[in-house]
C-alpha cells in the first residue's frame, strides 16, 4: 500500500459534506497516510472520522480535533472548506464578512502553528476573497496558497459535451478565468472541440449564438442547478477537485485545470482569481491570459467585480488597506 | 488512464448519499469508465449525475436513467442501494416488508433484462434478507449475489484500535458473522492483536471482560453511534466497501472481509448471511466458520434470527415456500 507521501494533511471543515468527502476522496487516493480532520463541531466530526475508520483503509493514521493548534502543529498541506453556510435572513455582506474573518483568523492560525506549511487549498466561498485573506495572514508565498476555481470549467465542458452529445474527453481545453460565479469570464478561443476550435463553431449552424449564450448561463448556474435538483449544495465534485489539487501539489499528477492565484502585474493587481495555471510541487504560477477583445473585456469586468469585494473586506476592516498588506506578509509587494 | 474493465456497472439508488458516493468511489477506484446511475427520482438523480460530470474524470462514460430496464440492459455488475428508509410511524415489519417487495423486484428485472449479469452486491436492509429473494428471483448463481457484511468486522477492528491504542493495521483478522446489526455474532478467536490472539487478551487486564462486552456493544451500535453523532445515517463507510467488494468481483483486488452469501449445507440452510467468504472473479464462496463452543452458539442464534426473518417474508408471501424456490431458480437446491 503505496502513498504518495508520509506528510501531514490537514482536513479543515471535515464534519462538513465536502470536508468528509475529501478525507475519503484523499485516502482513496492514497496521498498520504497522515490525514487530520479539523472540524469546531465535535461530535459530527467524531461520526465522519467513525465512518473513516470503518473503511479500513490500509495503513491509514486518521486523527481528529476540534483544536486548530492540535490540527495544524506539523501540517504540510491543508485544504480548507471551512466556511460558514448562508443562513436565513444573512445578506450577501453578512456572509462575506462571516468567512472573510473566518479566513483571516485561519490565516493568523497558520502563521503562528504550521509556518512551514507547504501548500494551501481554499475553497471556501467567495474562495477568491477568502483565498487571498488567508495569503495575506498566513506570510506565505502566493505560490503556496491556490482557490479552487476549476468547476466553472468542468462545467463548460460538460454543458459543451451534453449539447455535442460527445464524450467529454473529445473536448480539449475548456477555461473559464476571473472570479468564480456570475462574474466568471468564459473564454471561448481557448477550447477545442474535436479538433476544431469553439470559435469556429460559435454563431454556425453547430452551436447558434443564442445556443452558446444559454450554454453560457448553464455553466454560470452550474451550482445552482445542482441546489435546484438535489436540495443540497454540491459537494462532490469541489471536493473531488480540490483534492486533484492538492495532489499535485503533493507531487502528484499535475493538475489540469485553472486554479485560483495571487495576481499582482501591470494589468490584474493585489488580487486572487483564476488565470491560466500550473499546480505541481513549486506551488501555483499563473501565465498571462489571452483571448478575443470580447473575452478580455469580460476577464476585466470580472477583476473590477473581485476589486470591488477586496474593497468591501477591506472597508469592513478584515483586511488592512493595500500598502499595508507587505507588512503582514513580506512575500506581497 | 486505465480501467480494470470496460464492464457496464449499474449503481441502483444512485440518487442517494450511498448511491451517489458509490459512483464518485468507482470513478476514482478507475473500475470501469460505464457507469450507469439509476434511481426512480429523476431530478436527485440528474444532480448527482452533473456533479460527477463536474468531476471530469478522465474517460469516464457516466449515464443515467430512471426506467429500469434501460438501466440494466447490458450490466454486468451491479451494486443495489436501493432499499427505503424508516419513515416515521413505519414499523419494522412495515420497513422489512416495503424493501423485500423492492428486492422481488429487482430480482424479476435482473432476470427480465439482464440475465447475464456477472455478480450483484446487495446493501439495503436488512441486507440478509434483501440479497436471499434477489438471489431468488434473479434466477442467478448462489456465487453471484453477495451482500454488505464486513462493516461490522470493520467496526470490531477499530473499536479494538481505539481500545489498545494501535494502528489498526496491527489487529488481523476481526470477524463478525451471521446476521447483520444486533444479532450479529463478534468471533473474537479469529483475531490476533499485534500477533497475539485475542482469546487470550479477554478477561486479563489487557482487556477485561466487563471492557469486552462494552466493545462489543460499540461494535453493535456502531451505525446508530454515526447516526447519533453525525445526523445522518452512515453512507461513506457502507459505500466505500460495497464498491471494494465489485471491485473484486471485477478481478480487482481480493476482499479482505467477510461477506454476505447464500448459504445450504447440513448446518444451516437457506439462508443468506456472513460467512468466511473468499469474494473474488469467480464470485463469493463460503467456507465452514469455526470458533469456540460460546461462539458457535452465538452464531447459531444468528442464524435462528435469520431464519425468523426469513420466514416472515414467506408469510407475507413476498417469497414462496423454500420447497418452491427452485421452481423459480434452478441453481437453488
Amino acid at each position: 500500500m503505496k502513498y504518495l507521501t508520509n506528510d501531514k494533511l490537514v482536513i479543515v471543515g471535515a464534519a462538513g459534506m465536502i470536508g468528509s468527502n475529501m478525507a475519503q476522496t484523499a485516502l482513496m487516493m492514497k496521498l498520504t497516510p497522515n490525514v487530520c480532520l479539523y472540524d469546531p463541531y465535535a461530535p459530527a466530526l467524531k461520526g465522519v472520522a467513525e465512518e473513516l475508520f470503518h473503511c479500513a483503509f490500509e495503513g491509514a493514521n486518521i486523527t481528529f480535533t476540534s483544536d486548530i493548534s492540535e490540527a495544524l502543529k506539523g501540517a504540510s498541506y491543508i485544504v480548507n472548506s471551512g466556511g460558514a453556510a448562508r443562513k436565513a435572513g444573512m445578506t450577501r455582506e453578512d456572509l462575506l464578512k462571516g468567512n472573510a474573518e473566518i479566513a483571516a483568523q485561519f490565516g493568523k492560525d497558520v502563521k503562528l502553528y504550521c509556518p512551514d506549511v507547504k501548500h494551501i487549498v481554499i475553497i471556501f466561498n467567495p474562495a477568491d476573497i477568502t483565498g487571498l485573506i488567508t495569503l495575506i495572514y498566513s506570510g506565505l508565498k502566493p505560490s503556496q496558497v491556490s482557490t479552487l476555481a476549476a468547476l466553472d470549467s468542468t462545467r463548460l465542458q460538460s454543458e459543451l459535451s451534453k449539447y455535442f452529445k460527445i464524450p467529454a474527453s473529445e473536448i480539449d481545453n475548456c477555461r473559464t478565468y476571473g472570479g468564480h460565479g456570475e462574474q466568471m469570464a468564459v473564454f471561448a478561443s481557448t477550447t477545442k472541440v474535436q479538433g476544431v476550435p469553439l470559435t469556429q463553431l460559435i454563431g454556425t449552424d453547430k452551436l447558434p449564438m443564442k445556443d452558446w449564450d444559454e450554454l453560457k448561463i448553464r455553466v454560470v448556474q452550474g451550482g445552482k442547478n445542482i441546489i435546484e435538483l438535489r436540495g443540497r449544495s454540491s459537494f462532490q465534485s469541489p471536493s473531488y477537485i480540490s483534492v486533484e489539487m492538492i495532489a499535485a501539489a503533493m507531487g502528484g499528477p499535475s493538475f489540469p485545470w485553472p486554479s485560483g492565484c495571487y495576481v499582482s502585474d501591470s494589468r490584474f493587481n493585489h488580487i486572487m482569481m483564476a488565470m491560466e495555471t500550473t499546480l505541481d510541487k513549486t506551488g501555483v504560477h499563473y501565465k498571462e491570459v489571452k483571448g478575443t477583445p470580447e473575452e478580455e473585456k469580460e476577464l476585466e469586468n470580472s477583476y473590477k467585480h473581485l476589486c470591488k469585494l477586496r474593497d468591501e473586506v477591506i472597508e469592513m476592516g478584515v483586511l488592512p488597506p493595500i500598502d499595508k498588506w507587505n507588512s503582514l506578509n513580506s512575500n506581497i509587494i
